[in-house]
């Protein structure tokens, strides 16, 4: 398939079969715990990626990877496949961008929702995202929870998952996902990690990693873990300085897109 | 029906009937006069929510609930139906945002008043917003009002709004919904509540809401209004407190969306 | 007809003709030299308004008229009929904005050229425009002209209209209309009134206008122009006001529209 | 053919063939390398414009020509026909904008990847751009490369290109060219040429252009090579102070496209 990058599109291999498939979304967010997560769980259980989406509301960068070859910024799907303890295939979408405009980021979301439902046959979402609840260091961080129904808040009875305390607005994947889960009927589920608006808060990270690893009854060797979140926070880390180097030169030369002259 | 959240959408009841409707539009704005009217009405009367529309042309922000469910932002559309006194089924419009673009705006709005029209049957609308005259502090607010026509302007004779004597531009849905009512040769007319740049101005809004009561034939309890209103105003200002945290955070990390360094 | 806001339209009289039309074109931006242009000789020769262009690319404004009727943001076509003196039917397009994006202005003057080339089968288009050399004060303001063709550059000769002297870009409707007139095989071409980058340029406007009446065989009493000229100047400054304080209102509370904390 | 400026076009002369073309793709960007290099190659060996791209994606600004004429804002390929040394025809492709937001450059690159390889029937694209390390002053710039296969990186064996040793991301044409070949199967390549953050950096393009030169066999006379890139620096940089004086007077106009007052 020629794919035709005036579009969003989802590109992957066709026959995939899934078990039963959940989808864990963590992309690029307040305090990165989304990414944080999405990108532990990847690297940690060797997931496979099987769909790559492109779409021109990501922004047009491309990297520069270490073999000396380009990738057009994108979300990929990751899949972790189901096993004696796990019982359902897990799908972990991440990426390095999320849409530059509301509007683009509804059509992305969008996108994905119906990929999930409508090709991997899928039940159940997670989106991970980071919670900051003033301007408080957090010690101790909490996991808040906001889902599409009282069932699905039921099934966190007896986790430490927080509901309704949680005030204000999510943003982006980790809040549209779910709510366009529930407009198609699906169980969703969004889980924030409390925050202290740190760049990248792999304390964060954590707190949402074990609520996830008994959910899943995912093994987690605890006394591996606080040294491998640490791993993979300095690699979004190095990531996160060059972003910013990029956007500095971008700023150097911001022109505004309206003329107000226009406008009396 | 399985909603598309790429287009702006009304999701309402089938097969309901209205009473020669009229609709009140009161939405986010300046003073938030017109959402502090909105939702008085809205709670007083006890109106009941029958249609919402989304749009990827609102802004991507989910809304977190005190049950812990999620909530996509939109505009809704609550019913006050006709009783003895009030001869009117009365369709009361308000939500958290409008469209974050002109064009949005433009969209979301040509949305609402093709459904009044079309599938609501309805033949007058009043859209509420705030007018700030200059710098000076207003004690005593005028109700300012434009209209579509001079048969709608002869309506309000000897009614306090001030017709012709304010200036400049009406913007957003209270300024939109009556240009293209007059496009389609319904009645309107945007009533303005003086205010002087607060943020959420109940002042304003009790001098509209006494304008609206009496065209409208509306019973107020005037001992319990001014209580009444400010308990509205409590609870917007809550709001508006954390979507200002959301902004600051939204602001810490903004990014150009144009390149100018590829514009010489 | 219906018209539907969604769509950049211009709504006009069915089956009027007119006789050879020329436009002249002249909407704000440096200086409002265009506009200042446009409105004197619409007023001073009492032309008829017979078209308007509305566009969900305009700003979403709704202006207060002093009748206390609304009027959406648009562009208006005024007719100035051929006479013993005036051969051309001459076309006048002005309005209070133009386009608040550059893929608006594409768009909304596309509609115009098309428009004026197919529907008033017109031959001949002057946008007008300011020119600003430098950070000198300018005492005596020149004309520069920048136009479709030798052809119609030759035209000017033994006028005042200075070619191929001014430099760097024309912007929104003054530069569009004359390049895409090009591209349909229309003569136009663009007059600049030398600026010292006021609001509102009367005495670039003048020069501007004594070469057009001169161009056009319209009569103008010299012993009134200035003071004619200034009153327009002065009702352009009144709606600037009044639009400086709607844009300072926009300013506080501005969101930006790209959430960069996704972008990593 | 008439031109419909809301598309994003390419006009070309029907019935050209070209023997085995290759595209060399130079635009405004950082340090202008990509810009400089194009225009060098395309003044010193006299190419000949064949197409032209407009796009109401790219800025809405009208060139006034030095002989009275306008030009719209575009981006011209232009031909170097193959010869005796150059077994090539050479496509250069540059101009004096790219998009003005991430989804204007998505559409502006496919068309062009889509017109190389479908009406032109190329097979090797070269995108030039530059690269910013760090903060240190560069002295002896390298030429920095990122390539759609490790087949074309082998190519560069023995050449001075140092592939796999820049981080981050190449942002606009020069990335999403080579990202949308390596999705249409063709061969292509991001040269970088080391630039210390200048707005026209020379001594960055000449690295280049000695890399290109031996790879395509093309005839440089070194002894005029510093002089002739001297001038083509110059001309940009007068161009660079025009666009500079034009953006000055847009910004101070500056207008929010979003009204947060109506998000709450």
């Amino acid at each position: 398939m020629t794919m035709n990058p005036r579009k969003t599109t989802i590109v992957f291999k066709k026959g995939i079969t899934l078990r039963n498939p959940i989808l864990i979304v963590g992309l690029p967010g307040i305090g990165n715990v989304g990414k944080l997560v999405a990108e532990h769980l990847r690297r940690e259980y060797k997931a496979k990626k099987f769909a790559t989406l492109y779409s021109p509301y990501l922004p047009d960068r491309v990297v520069m990877l270490k073999n000396g070859m380009v990738k057009l910024s994108n979300n990929s799907f990751y899949l972790l496949k189901a096993s004696k303890n796990v019982k359902n295939d897990i799908v972990i979408l991440t990426g390095d961008a999320q849409g530059i405009s509301s509007r683009g980021r509804y059509e992305i979301n969008t996108k994905i929702t119906e990929f999930f439902k409508e090709k991997l046959k899928g039940s159940f979402i997670y989106t991970i995202g980071g919670y900051t609840p003033g301007n408080t260091f957090v010690k101790d961080p909490k996991v808040f929870g906001s889902a599409t129904s009282k069932q699905v808040i039921a099934q966190f009875k007896g986790s430490e998952v927080v509901f309704g305390k949680s005030k204000g607005f999510i943003m982006g994947s980790a809040g549209l996902i779910v709510a366009f889960a529930k407009m198609r009927h699906m169980d969703a589920v969004c889980l924030m990690g409390e925050t202290s608006m740190l760049d990248v808060d792999a304390s964060a990270a954590k707190a949402v990693l074990l609520v996830l690893a008994k959910r899943l009854n995912l093994h987690i060797d605890l006394s591996k873990l606080d040294k491998i979140i640490e791993e993979t926070a300095k690699i979004i880390r190095d990531l996160e300085r060059q972003v910013s180097v990029g956007t500095q030169l971008e700023k150097l030369h911001k022109e505004p897109e309206a003329h107000p002259s226009y406008i009396r």
